[in-house]
């Protein structure tokens, strides 16, 4: 089965055949009286973290990248419940959890332990609590809204490349747009966070609302402008991408980078037509 | 690190330097006037399933395992995220996972995939209503309470051993007691699901309360009686067993199995004092 189908079959469980990546939409329910957000992220070693990653980092991400789905839905988080298997640097992995927790003033709600010999996995399911009604995803943008990115782009590969660097913490500990996503959620047509690059996330938010995005390369923040294409295209920066009608003034700074215009391809870049097979960022 | 030392490092991150075994227990929060309950496993090939075990079977047992642990707290489930890891037998996993879905009537609120060389590994997180007040968990026996206990203990184990024959589907596709437990949840001083063996379980439980537990094998429901010993130790039966005070009539159908009294020695079967180091289940 390819993954696309057992997403898609996974999608139509889930009661929405329209939502193609079930994996990056945080899920909204109704429960007395308010909506809670969950959110469910998986993280490999080898695949999403290196071999060698420092268990703390490890720990740091894995509950960083789920508080950023629910800084893409403007919710307050609740608690989050890890899953850990085991092994080399457990220390370590706790004195990561005790930082991010602590960081953000967060409950470990639960979880479970697993003792298992090969390949290491964690997964973590956060918890958080809407503020705004109704609750953003990325399906609404409309021909004429803006089209902004929060933060700079490619400050991840940069320390990825140069753990020691001065973007180091961007790769190991990223720091989810929490109260960005807050203070936006009132006002957005459509939001996301950036996990896999902007290229491919802008293409998903565009093909999910039915709309064109059409980007201005050169006004895009990038950490490295001699490297604006691979900056557009790594993953890993949990930035905010969002559009709002043109004219309203935004509660955060953020960067205009493009225009939503009517149905047509779904992604232009300087005026070129992109598409998925394009490789416009990080598929896993 | 010890996985005894993790585990409680991670319960005194989760605010309960107490709650020893964290992975055992169902998160309970307050939000919006509900109680929810949250609970997250992990299963992994070759531990906690077969190496070759239909993927449709593991889908169930992964939502079945969590829901249990939901039945444990008297709650209702709202719904699971599933994280699963691509590869072969995804359609049969899809089936699985409609089966236990529409068996129990439950969405599948979202989740993640990954792809991933090696041991497979799937987690689920499932959501649940307290319907009680409070909700029941493992500390609350008392000295003259009775003991009691769902179903028939290893059938489970038998179904494992012969996956063709009359207890097969006990192992392959548990049900969790969702009904009973929401009946027991007003009246128990304490409950929780056996998922690892009874005596080992109920060595937690009394551990947990703080009282001894005695038991009186000879009346302990199992599948064969010439092999209680094992019945009693086998896990995966995703029985119930709780207390609550020895007078009152029960509202579903359950075992008597022994007593709580001071105090002791945490276990006595049949008058002999059993510890955690007489193998008394499946430490995982």
């Amino acid at each position: 089965m390819k993954e696309a189908d057992f997403i898609a079959a996974l999608a139509a469980l889930a009661g929405d055949p329209a939502a193609r990546r079930l994996r990056d939409d945080a899920a909204v329910i109704e429960l007395g009286g308010e909506r809670l957000i969950l959110t469910h992220d998986t993280l490999v070693q080898g695949v999403h973290v290196r071999e060698d990653e420092d268990p703390a980092d490890i720990a740091w991400k894995l509950v960083a990248v789920n508080l950023s789905d629910l800084a893409a839905k403007g919710a307050e988080p609740v608690g989050v419940l890890i899953g850990h298997m085991l092994g080399n640097g457990d220390e370590r992995f706790v004195e990561g959890l005790r930082a991010v927790l602590s960081e953000f003033d967060l409950p470990l709600l639960g979880g479970d332990t697993v003792r298992a010999e090969g390949r290491r996995v964690w997964g973590c399911t956060a918890i958080g609590r809407a503020t705004s009604n109704p609750v953003p995803d990325r399906r609404g943008a409309k021909a004429g809204d803006a089209v902004y990115v929060t933060g700079t782009l490619g400050r991840a590969m940069l320390g990825f490349e140069a753990p020691e660097g001065e973007h180091g913490p961007a790769y190991r500990r990223p720091v989810p747009r929490l109260a960005e996503g807050c203070a936006l959620a009132p006002i957005v047509t459509a939001m996301m966070d950036i996990s896999d690059g902007l290229l491919l996330d802008c293409w998903r938010l565009a093909e999910a609302s039915g709309t064109r995005i059409e980007l201005a390369s050169e006004v895009i923040p990038v950490a490295d402008p001699a490297r604006r294409a691979e900056c557009l295209r790594w993953g890993d920066d949990y930035e905010l991408l969002f559009t709002a009608p043109s004219e309203l003034p935004l509660p955060v700074e953020a960067t205009r980078i493009g225009t939503v215009s009517d149905a047509g391809p779904a992604l232009l870049l300087d005026g070129r037509a992109l598409s998925n097979a394009d490789g416009l960022g990080y598929s896993h």
